[in-house]
């Protein structure tokens, strides 16, 4: 079901990171879903949280041992975020790190905790403790697919991709995994994603470029406007590829960072909860981003927009009265433009004589749309990327448990 | 469909009101499309619009026209919203207004129109025209039943009210009726009301208790977080009651004002597209009554809290997740407590270790729901009340033109 992505086949090693994927039974019977990740020693790890309040355990211990450590273990689990079940959920996570720390002459502040799933509900410790002897025997390179697929939820389609860049001379390699499909909303989402490099990135660097990138892409992206208590997005620089990313090359890495981001991003579009549209906001030529911002995720949270686009109905109406209730403190609807697709719309806030209800309607047919929106009052510009709001969206929120 | 809602057999009728409804075939066949309301000389009329940008070309000219003259004729139709339709919009409008204004002898500008229905389409004068002199002969003390269904859109059930009081001896009555299902949101969403009493009240006095009123029933209610272009809400006091409101007796009118809002703007909620549940969302000891609306609006927009309660499934991790992304400074969750209905699910941010899924289930399974937040973090307290998001909701918005 979901528009226009396909997994792709090859997925990249990145020297330095060793993942292994079982089937815990922590709640799924019969599929992989616990995930360690081994980060080898001397490597950069940043990573940027939910800004829930409602934050998760598992969330709550990662910005802990994240100040203390740098870590070498991640543990993660689908099927429970942990999240909502108080001091005794941040006890099932410490003594969960604890247990793998004891396996593996760690530290447990070595070890970074994440869960995805339903809220509210106690995680079994024991699954973790039965499962990390054969999940430490069965670490290695080349599992990022099986990765990719064991911390999945609702998604229809596990997301992973691979880039490479040539920097000094030499080749290195990023692969990236997410997972994420409902409560998908700026600031992370229910939404997990792990990058590695095998670039040598020096931390504080590292920290700055993931956030520039999280921006453009997953702190991009909606599907129905609710955070999530449990987002994580972790990037890993390992050095393994003896190359020190610095001065000139900055640039370039970070482009392909965010390229790399901006197609898991996507693909979590793409493989929405109940999506059947792909959907691009762009608001240019806007007084500053914040405004761009406030207005793209007006309309591309406005639940009547997103039906219209489920329905394929060039109800451009609704579009402008989201546009019209928008946060924004300047807004002059006398100058602004609106396009659907290549078809014009509004031109300085009066209906465009020429449209017609057909080239409306071919635009809305597609399986892709773009509604551009020009404020022709400034410089500022932004996409936002969403899904419509279908029967399949409200079938899966009424039936699965998140 | 409606939740636990019934029309009241008796709407009752206010000296110095006539109504008049008419089949005009401005969208719907052989349904009632036109209302005019017939305000008697004398009288004080106050009003509350949308705050949308994109308002209706009828707002613009409501505004401007009470601002010169007291009103003496409120024209409405269903079936076409008069928005996004530019000057050539505005031009129909004046020219509605002109056409009544000639027929009855009075300046245009003592004529408000309103329209509700499709956003994006001009709306056909000739119809107004060719109606006009049928509905004047019609109008009557005793039409506001019609009045109440010539205004529905994707209503399935008219809403009308009648409340009476005695002052200073005197018996006075108010009516009201509304129409709205859908794009309901503070600030008074796609939603049209009209009150009238037999009171005398002075101007300035009627605007403020209007306001009032406005903010405890139609700026407390949502559906899906859209607001509309083309709301309105219209207070009426014609003075034939021979009272002048005032002084002690301005709370006592307050109160019976508030009340019939209430219940109006209730029944718009029993009756929102596709509605299952009436969810009343009530946040208590709050830091301020910012803080509680943004939180009480959070949970009630989510659309993940909202296919719970479409689902009867006590999943209160969602609830947490909603809270936890409210937009507001101050959220101290180690002090919060959540109950639904008389079930306590959290109590100081923890888990209440009695609450069983059983009890949960049996609270989620009635049709009224009341999910009530604790802050504990002051003394501002508010309730809004929303409906669920269920199939229906999506079948509504995705084969109906709004």
């Amino acid at each position: 079901m979901a528009v226009n992505y396909t997994p792709v086949s090859q997925v990249l090693s990145v020297e330095g990171v060793r993942l292994s994927a079982v089937a815990a039974g922590i709640r799924y019977k019969d599929r992989e879903d616990l995930l360690l990740i081994e980060i080898a020693e001397g490597s950069s790890v940043a990573g940027v949280f939910t800004q829930n309040r409602f934050c998760a355990a598992p969330v709550l211990l990662c910005r802990e041992h994240l100040t203390r450590h740098t870590p070498r273990f991640l543990v993660i689990n689908s099927g429970n975020a942990n999240a909502g079940t108080g001091e005794r959920g941040l006890a099932s996570a410490r003594e969960i790190c604890q247990s793998l720390a004891d396996l593996t002459g760690l530290s447990p502040e070595q070890i970074l905790p994440f869960s995805t799933g339903v809220i509210g509900e106690q995680l079994p410790v024991a699954p973790f403790k039965d499962s990390f002897p054969s999940a430490i025997a069965n670490l290695a390179q080349d599992n990022w697919s099986a990765a990719a697929r064991a911390i999945m939820t609702t998604d229809t389609l596990p997301k992973a991709i691979s880039k490479k860049l040539t920097l000094g001379g030499k080749e290195i390699t990023l692969t990236g995994i997410a997972k994420g499909a409902g409560m998908i909303e700026p600031n992370m989402a229910t939404m997990l994603a792990y990058v590695a490099t095998d670039a040598l990135i020096e931390q504080e660097l590292l920290q700055s470029m993931l956030k520039r990138s999280a921006d453009l892409s997953f702190n991009s992206i909606t599907v129905d406007g609710d955070t999530s208590t449990n987002d994580a997005l972790v990037l890993i620089a390992t050095g393994k590829a003896g190359v020190l990313v610095k001065d000139g090359d900055i640039e370039l890495f970070q482009q392909t960072l965010n390229e790399l981001c901006h197609y898991l991003a996507q693909a979590i579009i793409r493989d929405a909860e109940g999506a059947t549209k792909f959907v691009t906001l762009s608001v240019e030529s806007a007084p500053d981003l914040e405004t761009a911002r406030a207005i793209a995720f007006t309309v591309a949270r406005s639940p009547l927009v997103k039906t219209a686009l489920f329905a394929s109905d060039p109800n451009w109406g609704r579009i402008l009265a989201a546009i019209g209730r928008s946060p924004v403190k300047r807004l002059d609807i006398s100058k602004l433009s609106l396009w659907l697709g290549d078809t014009h719309l509004i031109q300085a806030g009066e209906p465009v004589e020429t449209y017609t209800e057909q080239a409306g309607q071919l635009e809305m047919d597609k399986q892709e749309i773009t509604i551009r929106i020009e404020l022709n009052d400034g410089d500022a510009a932004t996409a936002v990327w969403t899904s419509d709001l279908s029967h399949d969206y409200v079938t899966i929120n009424a039936e699965y448990r998140s």
